[in-house]
């Protein structure tokens, strides 16, 4: 049977990453798609996962663009929660509409066990922020608005709401990105990411240079990789997500060993490029007894 | 909006997966478990894409053991098809339980415009037939039984069944593999997936110099993998299946690059080995007004 | 097994629906929430089957407001599809967000089997037009924009695109709802529902008798329901639908039989008041050997 | 936004229901198909919903035959739980195949926050057990493994696992069921569901004056509907399990205003005969601003 943990003995998932961000040191999550993304998440030691709706999107072969469904996003949710023993982050979007679309996605994540969800200030039906496109922004207010309906939903006091914004993404300013993140923090907010598609750092760390509450913050540093987590760190972000690395390394992998396999007449010229049977096989958790023999 | 291409004016894809396994040159597929993988294998340029239960399963970080559903298993078919203009081939397991399953998932997955289907004559829930575990094989005429049932259920005279036999999966001789698979065609099995753990392809080569029927023959060298297409198709093979390449070059490429990113305290360490984002966002059939810049 | 007709020997359920539109007499449908609605529509003699929103989020118990996805509304759809031989209007709402989302619910509903689906002219997220609330229409020509993708979409030419004015509902005059429907068909509608919450039928009486379009017109007499059929059918409406009178039924029969068994001690009380188990193994379609006996 | 409750500060809904279970009256629960089902079975007053699978399979319009998947089960008693504020019990079938099966859909319902799951010690696929037809049981050794494996999967310890023997509805003795069901108290089982399609009630009640455990009996009165709370309660039942009568009462209600509304030419001929709109409104859980006025 899947080799999943009891999760309640050890304290809920939620209350986990709670933990983790009051903590002392960064905590790094990265993007998944599926459960088997998730799994080797977890296996390469990062403390939590991001339910990615750019990954998930395009693992449907789909723009990131609104067209897959909450039903679809909270499926992959949960599929990487019922593998994994670190906490999920579901990257929820817009909240899926307006405020009641909002409130209704915190009730059904948290009840399906996942530990966070995070909204962003755009408009429905959204488009992905590294698209060369416009990037249209909702009112601070109406924004909030979601943030206040949400947080009234919940019920669980550890599931963590994440306010993101997308006011540098739109091409605002540092000034903007703050005032609208400190509106957020008002409405409830338990944490506020700053995305940034800049090359540079530079506008993030201002970010975090001049924000004035506790509440944590939270950087997805992809265009700007350059930047290491204790830098970000030192300056304020308490949550790091390498939000799609796992997604494209898995397309590399693909594109080339197909690519290859394509060209060749027989599955033997690329075998030693993939893993094993028995590498999945472990991944999927397979009872011991029906292992592959080494 | 999706990049796909209206399908019907092409003629439907059953009737293209009909009309290539009649040609004169081998019809290669390749395992998908999502979207994106499917869309990967088109780009690669085989001709089907095989919706595999074994890929299915491990994205979900599951047990190739009847853990999957119908529901999920055809949820994957349907996005690998929407997004593909190549036949899906869905591998159905045992066709779900018992002949009335077997129906309904002829019914079900035509219906969603699968052009073809297999199963496969192990009880349920099956084990994956490359597991170190006892393989139980149905009686041939309950299996034809469910051949029979699914056919009856079938509209499109286009759709393809599959029947495939595990008999040498089992241990049993070339003979009784066979005997059963001639009963299958007897039954009405479009074509007939002979499938074998063995290192060696000596096993389905004896059976295709056997075969005494125009009923085609599918052969999976996973574990015979020195075989080369041409070989195959000179003994009688008509379909080459690599069943699970993509999924294990996925798995390779994202555990090495999440090791590496666990390592390190930055993502430009691993940017070198990811796919960019530009390359997703064209696989995802983004509208080319909202393309990143090259 | 199933006992649904094997449906393309028959030609299509999109080209049948084509032609009953082009037919006589006026074509009969009534909203379903699942399968077995849908099964009971078909057996009461109606021509087709309406897929209803605001049906089948009261089946999941949710407010009318785009909380049930995409997922959930093709879910539905495809249940009543399977298992009856009538074709099924899916009721699409907005069309889940913009034009994008337009277009590929043309594609996924068109793909599945689906023959006709249903947008109007909300913002999304909507709410139910029957709702003591504020009903913001699109401006009509973005509203145009949905319908040219969708159709740019369509690969089957007999599927059937309905476009649904709200301008009515919205307290605007008949002339707008004119304005818009003609702008709506010159974009590509197959046919125009002109919805309305008045008591009495005169508006879309009215509205009919000003229609310069052949593109057919439909009514959805929930509140004007002493409106005769004949009288729609002469005025110019050639598909009549009630929209949900079924659930509206079920939900009588369930509270008057659930609050009497509540306030009784055993099942007896109730028992002349509800369905016989064989009468409901019958709709399952449960093979005859397996039927109870009379 | 949905009018549900914070659900934890009342402590959570497995934990009430361990509670009714070991009060001093009857608990009384309904079947259920869907949200809105499962809502008026709290209005009217009942302790509990059964999620029954021949209510889903039914509203799917499909045989209560494991064509429906665990998929499909589930998502019926998510959408259940998640718009009342009373357990839901699952009716899981035989477990969805064999012990991994059953130890899956134990990890799965338990996350997904349903309080209590039912197996039943018949073969998959399995038959409706009022069908007319053989109904093999599976040994209960191997019954018991089931049992074992869901309850090492369990993580919550309020969560209620209900053994369902069929040994009655097999044709076998009353001492068969004793044996078999003692079996399954020693591999861990909360309760015990002796089922029986008996007209009279003997069977059960000989069953519960030969009980000897203290794990709470369970009672399903369907065809023995003459019998009262009063009587199973003195015999020993502690819960009671209307399993069908709700989606039969639905069933009726559509058939006799759809006949009607079939031979008339307006839907005011049926209106005094459905529940107004605004009802269902209500049910829907639309915030009192959206409320249709009186």
């Amino acid at each position: 049977m899947p080799d999943t943990q009891p999760i309640q003995a050890q304290g809920s998932k939620a209350a986990r990453l709670r933990a983790l961000l009051e903590g002392t040191s960064v905590v790094r999550a990265v993007g998944a798609h599926d459960g088997l993304s998730a799994k080797l998440v977890q296996r390469a030691g990062f403390e939590a996962v991001w339910a990615s709706s750019f990954e998930i999107s395009a693992s449907h072969g789909l723009p990131d663009a609104s067209l897959v469904t909450m039903t679809q996003y909270l499926d992959a949710a949960i599929a990487m929660d019922a593998v994994t023993d670190i906490p999920v982050i579901a990257d929820c979007d817009t909240g899926f509409g307006g405020p009641m679309n909002a409130a209704y996605a915190m009730q059904r994540y948290e009840r399906a066990g996942i530990s966070a969800l995070c909204i962003e200030d755009k408009l429905f039906p959204k488009i992905n922020s590294f698209a060369d496109a416009a990037q249209d922004l909702l009112p601070a207010e109406d924004f909030a608005l979601k943030i206040k309906n949400a947080k009234e939903m919940q019920s669980d006091p550890d599931t963590v709401l994440i306010a993101r914004t997308e006011a540098l993404i739109a091409g605002r300013p540092v000034a903007e990105a703050l005032e609208r993140a400190h509106v957020y923090v008002a409405a409830g907010a338990d944490a506020v990411l700053v995305h940034s598609k800049s090359r540079r750092p530079e506008e993030v760390l201002e970010f975090a240079s001049r924000w004035e509450s506790p509440v944590p913050l939270v950087a997805v540093p992809t265009t700007y990789n350059t930047v290491t987590e204790g830098e970000l760190y030192d300056a304020g972000y308490r949550l790091v997500i390498y939000a799609n690395q796992g997604l494209r390394a898995a397309v590399k992998g693909m594109q080339e060993v197909l690519q290859d396999l394509g060209g060749a007449d027989r599955a033997a010229e690329i075998e030693e490029r993939i893993a094993p049977m028995a590498e999945v096989f472990a991944l999927q958790g397979m009872p011991s007894t029906f292992r592959t023999k080494p």
